[in-house]
């Protein structure tokens, strides 16, 4: 069901106003009058005649009419009669301010289901509980205890964290920033993220969307709502809680690193929301994008009227990834055509310290016309001669809606004539050089993110057959951990080239198996209670005839039995000693609210000592895969090295691509890591040296 | 000589005032008067009887008096007489505003040596020229053009950028931030940040220096005078053109790594200078290391009204390397028993949304009481009942002084009383709570370095004289790369252990070599003209007889000649084949600026395509060069890893000690890398298995 009641309602009742300055039932009703809201408004309360000069009635079927929006601020206990009320009256939304819901505990949760089960069984939408509100600037409808409305603009904010609304109203109001919509989502118990970005997506008012979440409800429903948005305007978000969930318990190296924030940073990446990593980020980034146009590449020019500012801002575009634009020649002999002798034509272009209005927008014309610029920030720093409103005045004024422009007007009081011009003509203004340089590349990821090519997710032939039947079984007999044995045999349905290999039961039967596949041979334990297999003699590397496979063979067994009592001993793997090669490790994790996130990583130390891993979610496309390699910090290993060659990043890319496929057709599958996969050069087969993957148990249900 | 004279003359000269507003000669002039400086002003023009009601000279002769400080703002071509009629004048110190100096190229440089000679060889100190001159508020002495007197306070800064000088004095205008002292240096011609930092240490009216520098004119007195400072009072640098520099072409590892700014950081760290890394991390530092009391430790108590923003603090802490501590259980206790039952009493202690100002200063009490905490942070959001002014100062009432107390108030409007109560009361505010946080870890940072154990540097006993040897027979030959042969030497006279080997000039004397020494061995070719010795066919290992290493020398000898055609071969040395152990690097480079550069490093693929490695200046302590390992990504390596037993680590600590020691006696050597340079488990020595030097040429004098 639509939100439009929520947002645009032609009336209003208010269940538990109140006469009493200071409470939310007073507060809320003295909002909507006072903003100026220009539909029915109708206060609720049994113990008063009128409220505010308006006639109050003791319930909505006094009043008799129909309600399109209700505002349910009774005490808790009354809430459920209050939303029974609303619904009767004919709401198609509610908003529920009252707290002591799903956050006090099980009973909490009870009471809070009982509403949203009779708002869904009657078409109603429910926003909260434990909420402040919405405010919608466009129709002066402020239904909220947040703060007084704000000025009318295009940044649309939603925020689980009702305080965060209020800080980020009063931030607004304080900057001069105008809003479109505010909405504080409380306990998401129906309206939840998923909902206001597919609304504020179509909403003509909103440019920007801004969110801040402390957790996500239904990670595939957010991707899908939060990249169809991005699609359309700029989503920023900002995810607290980061660094303090830690690392889960997991069996496989690609579920211990798949931890923490990793998932929701893939899903960001996915859906093309901007990550803001700070509160400052957040408003920087949407007051750049809510303002200013795309940039089509990362190419930064300064343009200042001080050298040492100058410098930092080109310190920082360097850190934050982007380019110290080079400017085009023709620019650079303009510049110097029409600047003084001592001004600097390069990057940054220096207009010096006495520079006057014309000489900024002499830069800037030059840059915008440069095809070797995508974005300008302009810094002017308070001298002498410096005139810091009529430069604002004249910079705006020079734009022309080509490139994005940002600004540092620098200093805190001479400069704020200049910096209240540049809040007028919507020019993005901060504080700091690193600052401005922090909103612009928020502005190149997320023009990257629109330029990116359509993702063409390849779908390999393989054997889905016989790997149903092997999972099936297993989770049938409840041997949920794979080791080498089956999880090549299942690699091997996906297309994966797996060593030769057989599982022995016996001396004898190892050397005939070793004799088949030749020598040199691998003898491993295949064991689901060995973990760290070589750590306690259950591998052997390097055999060369039948007799020492056999001696291994007893050798090995012995050992196991001592050092792991009553562990369950399939049997011994002999196979193919591994062809030579870069080890490197590609891995599944399924996350619970995102699915199977893919990772990748070269072998050994790199991913247990340096964890230089990345991550992506499943189904990659090709070029994902190989955007993965490159965001590794050891990927000039797979490129090779002085005079060694590289390997075959395409085969690896393959690698990642089937078991995205293997892990989106398998949900049963929770983790997997093929580890070492042995790549060679470039036009060789990588192997499957080993893996392990975990089973899901069956369900009471599959059962 | 004193800069007192400086910063308290008792009369001061404006050579070259002027009666035009706007030109620098009357901003000065004005400045002087309007802001109140107390002793005599004598205005210098010859074609003025009057300026701003002062009587006005021809020149210094005329008026006839004693000068104590003379600000010259004539042209260009004036200067020197300018400060030669203010020598004669028996001026003390001299400020050259005027600009066309060493900034213009060799002429300016040469008329800016002339006034500086002239003053040295008088005891006048001069700072400039092209500066901005200097303020300080103690005497109201404005004698600047770059702003009105700020108010008074405990920050003094010095900047090399005039116009970050004006942005820092307009944005401590715009926050009320007082200073003591403000010093544009210009071009650093005689006064510089060695002579600033040294007088500002000892300044009482200066509580926090602050410095902006774009380079540092003598490294080794800076280190000095910014360690003697810091030990009295926190000292803050933002140093530009950290990532431009790039890195220089070197031949050693240690060398490429060192380039670009590696120098500045362990120039900074060393010197206990705290570095500010934004324009805004100068400020957030400076206020609040000039505010609050320094923390005993790093373990952060975070104090709110809302869950988000403390999720959102905790957070920022753990990045920052912080510990988000953890309270006593008495004050857990107690905090429980005195707040509201659904306040949280971990960490963040949340004070709920309606937290009137007693609540905030019941938490913050018991935080400064509770052992477990070392610094506190208080968070606000603007909620239905806050009341940000009345808890300011309740807060700013409660505080006992004995720990750092940091808040942010979050919003832009309704919190702004509060901001500006918090401002009043000497309490730092930030705008989000990830700036509070930076500001806390920089308070951090510095009191660890002030509670640094004393540092002893290790002393070895050493054969000094041999190394001289060595060293002064390849200056005077000119071959000033030394290769495996002589830089085992070099090493084994400073204590190191070197595998056993020697020079072969014959397939014969090779053959002998290796029956001496024992088989295995490795042959490797010496040459200067062979860098990458292993991929031009210049190195064989594991030769098992005598038959093999003489069929080996004539091979390599071919390759080589014909892969390096006329490269000069001083033969092939033969040693023992590498001890097994894990491969480290250890190397020097010598900073033009700090002098040796200590560099540790893992061997192989962590220092060539990680780059994983630490710097440090020489000397090190012990304690150093273990510090050196640890902040290494990969030291869990050196610790060993899944039951692998670690490496000897005070063992590599003694080699960098051993090499800190051998490049401080031996300015001579430029750089040096043993690589690798092996080590097995706790108590076995560490082996040169090969090592390069480069050597400085011999000047002309000591030809």
């Amino acid at each position: 069901m639509s939100l439009d009641l929520l947002f645009h309602p032609s009336s209003v009742a208010v269940i538990g106003a109140s006469r009493t300055p200071g409470k939310v039932g007073h507060d809320i009703l003295a909002g909507l009058v006072r903003d100026g809201f220009a539909g029915t408004i109708v206060p609720v309360n049994p113990a008063a005649e009128t409220l505010l000069g308006l006639p109050c009635y003791p319930n909505l079927a006094a009043w008799g009419g129909k309600i399109d929006l209700a505002v349910v601020v009774v005490p808790n206990e009354l809430a459920l009669a209050a939303v029974e009320e609303s619904v009767g009256a004919g709401a198609g939304a509610i908003i529920v301010i009252t707290a002591g819901f799903r956050e006090t505990g099980p009973e909490g949760l009870n009471r809070e289901k009982k509403m949203v089960d009779l708002c869904q069984r009657r078409g109603v939408r429910l926003l909260g509980p434990n909420c402040l509100g919405l405010i919608n600037t466009q129709n002066r409808l402020n239904a909220s205890f947040a703060g007084a409305l704000p000025e009318p603009g295009g940044i649309s904010i939603f925020s689980q964290s009702g305080a965060l609304c209020t800080a980020m109203l009063d931030l607004a109001a304080g900057r001069h920033l105008g809003l479109a919509k505010l909405v504080s989502i409380g306990n998401k118990a129906d309206i939840s993220e998923v909902d206001l970005l597919s609304y504020l997506a179509h909403d003509p008012q909103t440019r920007v969307i801004v969110g801040y979440l402390e957790d996500i409800a239904t990670g595939n429903n957010f991707i899908k709502a939060a990249e169809e948005a991005a699609t359309l305007k700029p989503v920023i978000i900002l995810k607290s809680g980061t660094t303090a969930a830690g690392l889960k318990a997991a069996a496989s190296h690609t579920g211990v690193l798949a931890g923490g924030d990793t998932a929701y940073g893939a899903a960001f990446k996915r859906s093309g929301g901007v990550r803001a990593d700070t509160f400052d980020a957040l408003f920087d980034y949407a007051t750049a994008l809510s303002m200013q146009p795309l940039p089509k590449g990362n190419r930064v020019l300064i343009i200042t009227n001080a050298g040492g500012p100058g410098t930092m801002a080109a310190d920082a575009v360097e850190k934050a990834g982007m380019v110290v634009a080079e400017l085009d020649r023709n620019t650079a002999t303009a510049l110097r055509a029409r600047l003084p002798k001592a001004a600097s034509v390069g990057n940054p272009v220096d207009v010096l310290g006495d520079a006057d209005p014309a000489r900024f927008v002499t830069a800037i014309e030059a840059a915008q016309d440069d095809p070797a610029v995508d974005a300008i920030l302009v810094i002017l720093t308070p001298q002498a001669m410096t005139r810091p409103a009529e430069t604002a005045i004249a910079i705006a004024g020079a734009l022309n809606g080509s490139k994005p422009v940002v600004a540092t007007f620098m200093g805190g009081h001479d400069v704020m004539p200049g910096r209240q011009e540049l809040a007028a003509a919507g020019l993005p203004d901060y504080e700091s050089p690193e600052r401005a340089v922090s909103a612009l590349r928020g502005m190149v990821e997320y023009a990257a993110w629109k330029q990116r090519p359509p993702r063409l997710v390849t779908r390999f032939r393989v054997n889905r057959r016989r790997v149903e039947r092997i999972i099936s079984r297993r989770q049938r007999t409840g041997v949920l951990q794979l080791g080498e044995v089956k999880g090549k045999d299942i690699l091997g349905a996906y297309g994966f080239k797996v060593q030769d290999g057989a599982l022995a039961n016996s001396a004898e039967e190892a050397m005939e198996i070793a004799e088949r596949i030749g020598f040199p041979v691998a003898m491993k334990i295949v064991s689901p209670d060995v973990i760290h297999k070589s750590d306690m003699g259950g591998v052997m590397l390097n055999l060369a005839n039948a007799e020492a496979v056999g001696d291994a063979y007893e050798l090995m067994m012995l050992k196991i039995r001592k050092r792991v009592p009553g562990a369950f001993i399939e049997g011994i793997y002999i196979e193919q000693m591994a062809q030579k090669g870069l080890e490197v490790i590609i891995g599944m994790s399924r996350d619970p609210q995102f699915g199977p996130m893919l990772m990748f990583g070269l072998g050994g130390i790199f991913v247990e000592v340096l964890k230089d891993v990345s991550f992506h979610l499943a189904p990659v496309t090709e070029d994902e895969a190989i955007a993965m390699l490159k965001s590794t910090r050891s990927y000039d290993m797979l490129e090779g090295r002085r005079g060694q060659k590289g390997v075959d990043i395409t085969a690896i890319a393959s690698g990642l691509q089937r078991i995205s496929q293997l892990t989106t057709d398998f949900p049963q599958i929770l983790e997997l890591d093929i580890n070492p996969f042995i790549v060679g050069e470039s036009g060789s087969e990588p192997v499957v040296a080993d893996v392990r993957m975990s089973l899901a148990p069956l369900t009471e249900e599959e059962k």
